[in-house]
């Protein structure tokens, strides 16, 4: 009840209305079968591994892990990251280009904010992942979308956004795109890189989702075909924690200079203690067969939610996975996601309505679900339900 | 070796250079005794308890404990902290008005974000906090200085900036301030607060040492005077483990409410698995019994270092800490800090040297020594190595 009236930043006018708190608050009642969130499935989190790790790491040196450290990070663990990616992508990183953050959505803060000045234009994916409009929302640039196909970027428009409107950077997420679920063809990372590379646009390669092929192959990263003007962000929270908050940002030094200034103007370092529990029990585990047992997991939720759909509402169109944690889902004419949304709580079942993903407007008539956190009894359950609230406001 | 050449946001060029990677290079090096560094004494990080605390997490759900979770932080945490707020301090305080934070340097980062538009002012104490300086910056604020004499803030000076300048806020370090080591008086703390009232500026009271005085009693905040108008940063770092960092700011409302969106936009929300733990570790130990502990050896540290230098140096002046983790002094004329410190890296003696906490120049005579971090016989050894660098350079 305070009297004075706080003079905000200007900036915050245009930080677009979050959908999220919403969502957790929907999501914290047991009642309601969420498709609406992003949460990696609980039940995969290996917690008797990440326990063995963490005594190891207390029984090791435990005053040193609970200390002040450098900004870029654990040494060991930026030296397995970058290991991995010459191992798996046949990338070249070295640990001196990977500075770790607090999961990759640090990077999108602190690359937006040592890239874009106000007005400036950078460019994503339509639709794009919400919590990149909302960090680079904060520096107020023009944002501007290249609509993603089923095979990855519409190539007229991105030939047309990178020649017209020389942004600053491009953000997407070439594997099992967030909300999509797509994920871009070889064919079209080459013709992406080529586009690319007359111009001094960087592409910011989001793989949250890269280890989460069903078929457990990687795809070869756009770094892989411009490898100067590519930064690649990763984060541990699909794969082994969120709760730890640890992604990373492999880029070239000159950039990497910059982004350790500002990630240690923005809070010195992430927790050292949860890095050396990651690079212990990455050491320590078979990090592959783990993946191998949650992209088996995933795969079949994700069957059973795209099966479920084609049978329940056949004339809902969506998405077709390779991997990740998402689709997407087109409503039959004359639906409204937002109706959907606030009807579905009623019958308690979630979905995330599409609107927000589409910078430019439009997307109302679409829906992202999520198959990784639900069970299976969950998804066939939720979706009876979802079918019945579809076919209601029909 | 990049051909590109990256395009920059122009606030880049705001940010002063920082001394701390040079610092960290120091310090790794064993054979320099480091005054110069900001670290709790490692000793003294209760490991055994706080393994402890950790093991009983994981036993309990450390599924839950190691997924996301809401951007405001663990709730049980922030209600413990408002407690103490109210026990301690005597000042109302709820879990609502209290936003986790990674180490209290995020909180200047996320509150400069939301109340600094380019070319706003900003005051904060001279000398001033390095890190405060350096978050600001990003926001390109004009940063101005009010003189911080012993018993606290110069009035005259305060009352000038706050009535002239009109700042969005002030920002200040009452208790044992970094980097001069003086706190202000309780008559201080008062006019400030009568000068504060009558204008909208908010009081950014950051009391990252206010459990490490050496008589072990609280002071009363800025806030305890001018409850609508101060928000306070707190820290685990200095009080418990600096590696998980952990922080927060206690807030009204309306701010805390904005203040939540830039977290979530930053990074989603701190490191879950150790919020869990310090709650944990917070409510299974004597943590008044810890602090005792901690500031009656940093009280022995700090009182040999002002007799040392008393002794070995009585041409240098100094300020003397009634807590904290430093103290600050100034040397004799015709010295440079800058010289000092790097004579003294050869002689294996290390002091920072106070320059860069002067945003307006000057400072260039001081230096900042830090008395948490090394042990007595570190200090011992170390204040006859700069005896001698000091006597060298006159």
């Amino acid at each position: 009840m305070s009297i004075l009236q706080f003079r905000f930043a200007a900036r915050l006018s245009r930080v677009p209305e979050s959908f999220l708190d919403e969502l957790f608050r929907v999501s914290a009642d047991p009642a309601i079968i969420s498709f609406a969130g992003g949460l990696p499935c609980t039940a995969l989190i290996d917690t008797e591994g990440i326990a063995r790790a963490t005594n190891a790491v207390l029984e090791d040196d435990a005053g040193a892990a609970l200390q002040y450290t450098t900004t870029d990070g654990y040494l060991p663990l930026r030296e397995y990251i970058a290991q991995r990616y010459r191992a798996r992508l046949g990338i070249a990183a070295t640990a001196d280009e990977i500075q770790i953050v607090n999961g990759s959505q640090q990077c999108l803060d602190l690359f937006a904010k040592i890239f874009l000045n106000p007005g400036d234009t950078v460019a994503m994916e339509r639709p794009g992942y919400l919590g990149a409009i909302e960090a680079f929302s904060f520096y107020e640039p023009r944002i501007s979308a290249v609509r993603l196909n089923d095979d990855g970027l519409d190539l007229t428009g991105f030939a047309h956004i990178i020649s017209g409107e020389h942004p600053r950077f491009f953000y997407g997420i070439p594997n099992s795109q967030n909300p999509s679920g797509r994920t871009y063809s070889q064919d079209n990372r080459k013709a992406v890189a080529e586009i690319l590379a007359p111009s001094d646009t960087i592409f910011y390669e989001d793989d949250a989702f890269g280890e989460l092929f069903f078929d457990a192959k990687p795809r070869p990263p756009i770094k892989k075909y411009c490898p100067d003007q590519t930064v690649i962000s990763g984060s541990f929270s699909k794969i082994i924690a969120p709760g730890m908050r640890i992604g990373w940002i492999l880029a070239p030094r000159d950039i990497i200079q910059q982004f350790n200034i500002a990630k240690q103007a923005a809070d010195l370092h992430s927790n050292f203690f949860c890095q050396k529990i990651l690079h212990r029990y990455l050491t320590s585990c078979d990090i592959d067969a783990r993946l191998r047992t949650i992209t088996s997991v995933y795969q079949r939720k994700c069957r059973l939610m795209c099966e479920l759909l084609d049978d329940l509402l056949p004339d809902l169109t969506h998405t077709h996975p390779e991997g990740g944690m998402f689709l997407m889902a087109e409503l039959p004419p004359g639906l409204s996601s937002r109706r959907i949304f606030e009807e579905g709580i009623r019958e308690h079942v979630a979905v995330l309505p599409g609107q927000p993903f589409y910078v430019d407007g439009g997307g109302n008539d679409t829906i992202r679900m999520n198959f990784s956190s639900p069970t299976e009894e969950q998804i066939s359950e939720g979706l009876h339900r979802l079918t019945r609230v579809v076919r209601d406001l029909q």
